[in-house]
């Protein structure tokens, strides 16, 4: 199988982290920080260990305001419902995931008021526009650094300066990008980083974060047990104890840590670089193809991880159907959770092909993706 | 190792549950309910299977009434926030665990009302208690199934009957339980089922579920993408979906899955008798040494996978950590995140030396408990 559907999740995982999941299964198994033995210290350790990768990867002062969650869109959540209150304001962009989208319809209900930024028909933002849109009351400003259904780089820097400007917290879901473009929490004033595990970082699914900067307040989503201040029954308000209540996915997070010392040993210039040579030479492939529509940006740096087509006036499902069945080629059809998205962009009904490569994904697998497409738009 | 901390999770797993995660993640590697191609439907099937021998396991009608969580904290956060409002009123006993006491504590804020009804000195309950403290506003009544301090087993059934005939939500707080102690939701008149996936019912750390049955309304923790309805910026209001945003632990979940088959090849009866009879050998043989102080109830029928002790007036920590050094037994010392049942016991102070047999545990397992305990009360 060619597996373009990276963006979902990233196959396959290096052997390493299938190593680590069942070496921590097999020969620890014991659960982090709750007993003494000294295999529930073995557990703690790999938690911390992969706490101390991420935040060393994403250039975090503090290991511990990272918080380890079942998946970004628990991440997000998390950031989201954990700042805005009744009264408060949210500007956000027309290309965000539903995991962004839906969180603050549903706070609608209870007050929240949010601004949609449009970008533009390749779904481009003019971080402008963010700026524009702040109001007194505006709390949190929430974009996703990469679009999960074009591919389009949003400027996080520029935005992250004008939060700052504003005393305004900035989260970013990095759904998209964590493991592949670099990123610096302090040097794009990032205050919240919402990252997947599972994707770019090459972890097991089950796996995601938050960073959350000591500068703000964010209330907790769930309370319980945390194995520590056991005599209270008073959620603990140190961090990460305070957003991590119950057991942990430790065979998920020994995994994690695993994608991530895999990741240290190529340059993070070298990952983003392999990935936009390769979907440089894919569109400039299709731009041969007539009939093809590609969506996004045309500019290839401003691009990474996702190439969304349609094939002339053709079902979106039915190509990624014929896809998988005729050429063995795994990419996702119809709509990608982000119906603001594909409205900015005019697929709302349709939606798109979208082809996603990963980190293992070759010239000859894009090769056999144009040459499929190629077939089928000749059809 | 003599692993005597499966109250915290299971310790070893069936093989054939690493050998789940590990083709999972080699050979399907898919996010499930995404995308069409042919892994991610497999996927799909994986995570439907083991819903429904969750289903089946718990004599609950309708599998797609199970809600996959990250762990019974979550569980039981979504539980009880999906259902308790501000003017509302719960009842609780005094051997929850932080899990529950924590979420009810932080409600207060908001304006929820909690009864905390009190258990004997060895952490019993009179179903009767729970009775008296219904008031016309009660909605929500929370108990363990068992206490994870001294394994005593909670009047569910009772519980049950109570709660139905007043028209009021009951949560079973299953932690200690699933998996050993058979469980019918509608025997027992329970309409919210939180359990672990990583305890006895063996499957790796990371999951764990709600059951919520048809008869009521469960406000949801968390937005997201769903996969489903992907047109639209609300989240769909239809189970599982509704409740389960975000990418799952699909290989936690397909592990799950096969910790579950292995316990159907035993019988229900089985298992609570092997653990009771172990345990009643244990307790019968510390009867026999001076100085040793057990918790919880007497008759073995009314207690399960836990014993909580204390040596003379020596510190519970110090002797877990000689058990783990000298004699390589994996206990729990101090408190075990639940400082309302240490209350009750009177060991708010001291903790208790908790030792937690599996499926997997011997009577020579037991043996070489006793003879360390011996040591220890010697010294």
């Amino acid at each position: 199988m060619i597996y373009m559907d990276n963006a979902a999740t990233s196959w396959p995982k290096p052997l390493s982290v299938h190593r680590a999941v069942l070496e921590y299964m097999e020969n620890i198994g014991a659960n982090p920080g709750r007993s003494g033995h000294h295999k529930a210290i073995e557990a703690g350790n790999i938690v911390l260990h992969t706490r101390e990768l991420i935040a060393n990867f994403f250039s975090i002062d503090d290991p511990f305001r990272i918080i380890f969650t079942s998946n970004t869109t628990e991440s997000l959540n998390l950031g989201i419902k954990g700042v805005l209150e009744s009264g408060d304001h949210a500007i956000t962009t027309s290309m965000e995931h539903n995991s962004v989208v839906r969180p603050l319809k549903h706070l609608e209900s209870i007050g929240v008021e949010t601004t949609i930024v449009k970008c533009d028909a390749d779904g481009m933002l003019d971080p402008l526009h963010i700026e524009k849109a702040i109001k007194s009351n505006t709390k949190l400003i929430i974009t996703t650094h990469a679009s999960n259904v074009t591919g389009g780089i949003m400027p996080i820097a520029d935005i992250g300066e004008i939060a700052k400007k504003h005393g305004i917290i900035y989260l970013v879901d990095a759904a998209q990008t964590a493991g592949i473009v670099p990123i610096d929490v302090n040097k794009y004033n990032i205050d919240m980083l919402a990252f997947p595990g599972h994707k770019s970082l090459l972890g097991p699914q089950g796996t995601g974060g938050l960073y959350i900067s000591p500068d703000i307040e964010v209330s907790q989503l769930k309370e319980g047990g945390t194995g520590s201040m056991s005599q209270s029954i008073c959620q603990p308000n140190f961090l990460p104890d305070r957003y991590e209540s119950g057991t942990l996915n430790t065979p998920g997070i020994a995994g994690l840590g695993a994608g991530i010392e895999f990741l240290r040993q190529t340059e993070d210039i070298y990952r983003i670089d392999k990935m936009q040579k390769l979907e440089e030479y894919f569109i400039g492939c299709l731009s041969k193809i007539e009939g093809i529509t590609l969506y996004g940006p045309k500019d290839i740096k401003n691009r990474i991880g996702v190439i969304s087509i349609n094939i002339g006036d053709r079902d979106s499902a039915e190509i990624a159907n014929i896809l998988d069945k005729k050429y063995n080629i795994a990419t996702r059809g119809e709509l990608h959770c982000s119906p603001l998205a594909h409205r900015t962009l005019g697929t709302l009904n349709r939606g798109t092909v979208r082809f996603s490569p990963g980190i293992f994904t070759t010239i000859f697998d894009i090769d056999a993706c144009v040459k499929a497409i190629y077939d089928l738009a000749k059809q």
